[in-house]
């Protein structure tokens, strides 16, 4: 066994200055002249849960209509926590929910400042126009428009999934560990890894819930009111990556020992003063981290693991540049992992230990979370064993440009623009745009290059005559000749993960070479009468009262027998 | 011409004692000595039109979210006046609108007790649970569960459409006149009605807004700014009608005269104290009547028109009984006319005057609204000549129980109920519901008596073996095997009336014939689990380790080569 000193790479700089130990519940929490809580201790923890409960979250403020709302479905609040995230999102569908339950949690113990700290490091790293999803852990994905600017994504641009706060671990003070099944366990510094055979690779990572806004639209499921982030199109970004890759490090350890089938990543809570083992694991044991997995009371830190064969395949880098830069923080800075193929989960930020094990990681990310569970099943009566877990992602695509709702004036062809990509090493070969909802197809004449683990950003110019709301759809077709499900209910997961049904977005048709539309458009112009927004009535008339007569005596509306 | 006083019938009880020639803005609108302003005139109607627009309207209070909402469509309110009705729908849909513009321009002008009254006769008129969908000018429907109850609508349950306040016309102050292409133009007394010989028949009326919050909620359009109330599916309701047969009431004048095509049915302002003159017809001048046809700013009071075929049919009812008992304030006491087969707004309550005329009315009601237009057209080309006038109803049903987004718990079987109702004197032949989002279709066994010009109720016993949510849709066929649209996008129409495809709601199937789910059921019973809401996270596991270590070791998640 390492010793545990080892673990505790941080700077004095990066440690956090707690100041739980003067919360009240200090003393009843045992949390004095230690700030943690061991949550593996059943009676600490039933205490620590106890306080949580009894802390005066705010109460709900959503401003209610006079009488209850009454529509599908009807969310009666049970919480013992703040209810302000799923209130809002079940009522207005809010691009950023707060993460209220969890800064709180936090707050409670004292450690508000990571929260801030998370902040921070997001308006120090992120492009000024990022858009949040959830503010604590943090995540966010950049607009539609910015997404779609270059083929590899900028790193402000890139979309930020976490599960608690982003640490600060400096280059000098980085350790790697590499333990488990391999013939001579060992620990790397920076330099040493630096000073490997090196490989880089362009890889396009995707967040499995992400487009998960267009399975909330449609119903509601379990894990609504948790933390998952109400994800719309641009969870997914491209990057050149360069590092080491993974093999290479088992190698150096003299390769791997019999029965060795998975290797898990570890990114322990590095901001914690003094972690602390249990079960032979690397376990954060700070009440502050039970927020990842505060389901079923259970908490661990991030934990994931692939199979061997992604492993010898050279799918797995370990990576500190990312675009020819240096990592941020935000971004796992200075190492982490990158699966090639596979869910943005996969690829560990802040990896500083690395696990060769004769089974799949017992972290309840890899176990509980990020499965594909059957459509007819629902959280009362699956359990984690029926779903399968969800590695490589399948083909999806999505449309950038025009926006969902946008009145789109045009002469008669509208160009169409968005990603494409598929997981598992097949590349995207053709995007089609539907202008009638899903009956004719129109292909796209102009996509980036191929790669076998990138995504393509492509261009369609479909031809449309109509006007008035029209459903737009795109679908891409891979390398292995896979498209995707037409509808919502055709890929729906239970979980949220994995929404890959063809993408489609209500554009409001206004067709300029309709002469009709062309005057029409005229007169608005001259008059000074806005198209936009739609749900205004019209202040002029649009017929005038002698026309509407005559047209009436002309075309009378019911026969005259 | 009929002399002016004979217009004005009001009882001096019912007179609304008027206060705002005090407002400060009396003077400039010429409101002293008379309290009402003059509509057609252009400068005072000019005046009164920048008074109210001056006036500092409450600002929109909705809770914002900490960024702007980004979602479809964007919505940006050009206002003068308060824009809250629609905020609130267009992130909300409530069930509830309070009809701010319209409170605020009769408070403005003094009238603030109209709106009062019209509340009041809300509370005395209906029954408690009543669904309120638009405070003033008021407009409800009753609940689904209740409108099931009965095959004769018990009137406190009947569904109300008002375009204004609602007046108390005492029964031995009504008049009847009966005007223009009549041989004899004459008024009737309302026991010279009941002197007549009397029809009865049972005659469903429905609202052609009714089901619009299926439109709305697909794509916001024209109107949903303005007083549209968002039904749901309640804007129905079935009742006995007692009356005279407008036939006979037009023989009693002699006939009607060469060229009369038309028949239109006139609701003045009943409780204005001075009506006016204009243009022969009979108009209501008063500015706070300006909300019912306040686009382009034209103001008129309640005018439809039916053709005379409807008349020589015996398919139009001058009625003062409802369901065995003397109509209500609310459903237009003392006698309104009860149309047969089409939509309400024909069936005009309230009945003052009754006109035959060579053309269709020039009421806006008739002319510019209630108007199914095309598809592909919308407000800013589309005219009032280019649809066509809403008079027979289509086939068309809804699923009233189960609710949307409800958890149904059963045996492999579930009862679902609702109505169905066809127009222009057709009747409903069979219903039928899919379990399966409209593979399958399963007819209904049971209905409610049949009749031309009613609805009926009907239940349908539906297998269902999935679980999860599941897409139930049920559809009606008619005398004429007309039957649904599939889609909300089959029926559109911009102006948001007839939403007449087959219905669609979304219901948690949970069935306990499955002995997984039935034991899953016990097990949660037993430990005090609820199974609703849905959006909750489970706080007990669904396997436990050692089980779920288990099933991954015996049906490991990947390949091992």
């Amino acid at each position: 066994m390492p010793a545990f000193e080892d673990v505790d790479v941080l700077s004095t700089a990066a440690k956090p200055k707690l100041s739980y130990e003067a919360h009240p519940a200090a003393k009843e929490l045992g949390l004095e002249g230690k700030p943690w809580v061991d949550w593996s201790d059943p009676e600490l923890r039933k205490k620590a849960e106890a306080f949580l409960r009894s802390q005066n979250w705010p109460s709900v403020s959503i401003q209610s209509p006079a009488e209850p709302v009454k529509g599908p479905p009807h969310v009666q609040l049970q919480h013992d926590f703040p209810a302000q995230d799923f209130e809002s999102l079940s009522l207005a569908l809010p691009r950023f929910l707060e993460g209220y339950r969890w800064q709180r949690q936090f707050e409670a113990l004292g450690l508000g400042h990571l929260v801030d700290q998370s902040w921070q490091t997001v308006l120090e790293e992120k492009e000024k126009n990022f858009e949040h999803v959830l503010r604590f852990p943090y995540n966010g994905e950049t607009s539609k428009e910015h997404l779609l600017l270059e083929h590899l994504t900028p790193v402000p641009r890139w979309f930020v999934r976490n599960h608690g706060e982003i640490p600060r671990i400096q280059p000098e003070d980085y350790r790697l560990k590499v333990t488990g099944l391999v013939k001579n366990p060992r620990t790397f510094t920076l330099d040493e890894l630096k000073s490997m055979d090196l490989m880089e690779k362009t890889v396009t990572l995707q967040c499995s819930g992400g487009r998960r806004i267009e399975q909330i639209r449609y119903a509601l499921g379990d894990g609504d009111s948790l933390i998952n982030a109400p994800w719309h199109e641009q969870a997914i970004s491209n990057a050149k990556w360069k590092g080491v890759s993974l093999k290479k490090i088992l190698k150096a350890c003299g390769g791997v020992t019999e029965g060795a089938t998975d290797v898990e990543f570890v990114s322990p809570m590095p901001s914690r003063p003094h972690p602390s083992f249990n079960n032979n694991h690397v376990v954060s044991t700070r009440l502050a981290r039970a927020d990842t997995y505060f389901k079923q009371h259970e908490v661990d830190n991030y934990k994931v693991s692939v199979g061997m064969k992604k492993v010898k395949a050279n799918e797995v880098i370990v990576a500190w540049e990312q675009n020819g830069e240096p990592l941020t923080w935000i971004h796992g800075a200075p190492v982490r992992t990158v699966v090639l193929g596979v869910i943005g989960a996969r690829s560990c930020k802040w990896l500083i230990e690395i696990r060769v094990l004769p089974e799949v990681s017992e972290g309840p990310v890899q176990r509980k979370e990020y499965l594909l569970l059957n459509h007819q099943l629902s959280k009362y009566n699956s359990t984690f064993a029926d779903g399968f877990s969800i590695q490589d992602m399948p083909v999806s695509s999505a449309i950038m440009s025009p926006r969902e709702g946008e009145v789109v004036v045009h002469d008669g062809t509208v160009k169409f623009k968005g990603w494409a990509y598929s997981g598992g090493g097949c590349f995207v070969q053709r995007v089609e745009v539907s202008v009638d909802g899903g009956h004719s197809w129109w292909p796209s004449h102009q996509l980036t290059e191929k790669s076998y683990y990138g995504w393509r950003l492509w261009e369609v110019d479909a031809p449309i005559a109509a006007e008035g709301w029209l459903e737009i759809v795109c679908r891409a077709w891979d390398s292995s000749c896979n498209t995707q499900p037409s509808l919502v209910r055709s890929a729906w997961n239970w979980g949220l993960h994995v929404t890959s049904h063809a993408c489609r977005i209500k554009i409001f048709s206004v067709n300029k070479s309709n002469p009709v539309t062309a005057a029409r458009l005229k007169f608005m112009e001259e008059n000074n009468i806005p198209l936009e927004p739609l749900t205004e009535p019209l202040e002029h008339e649009t017929i005038s009262a002698a026309e509407l007569a005559k047209a009436l005596r002309d075309n009378q509306r019911e026969p005259r027998e």
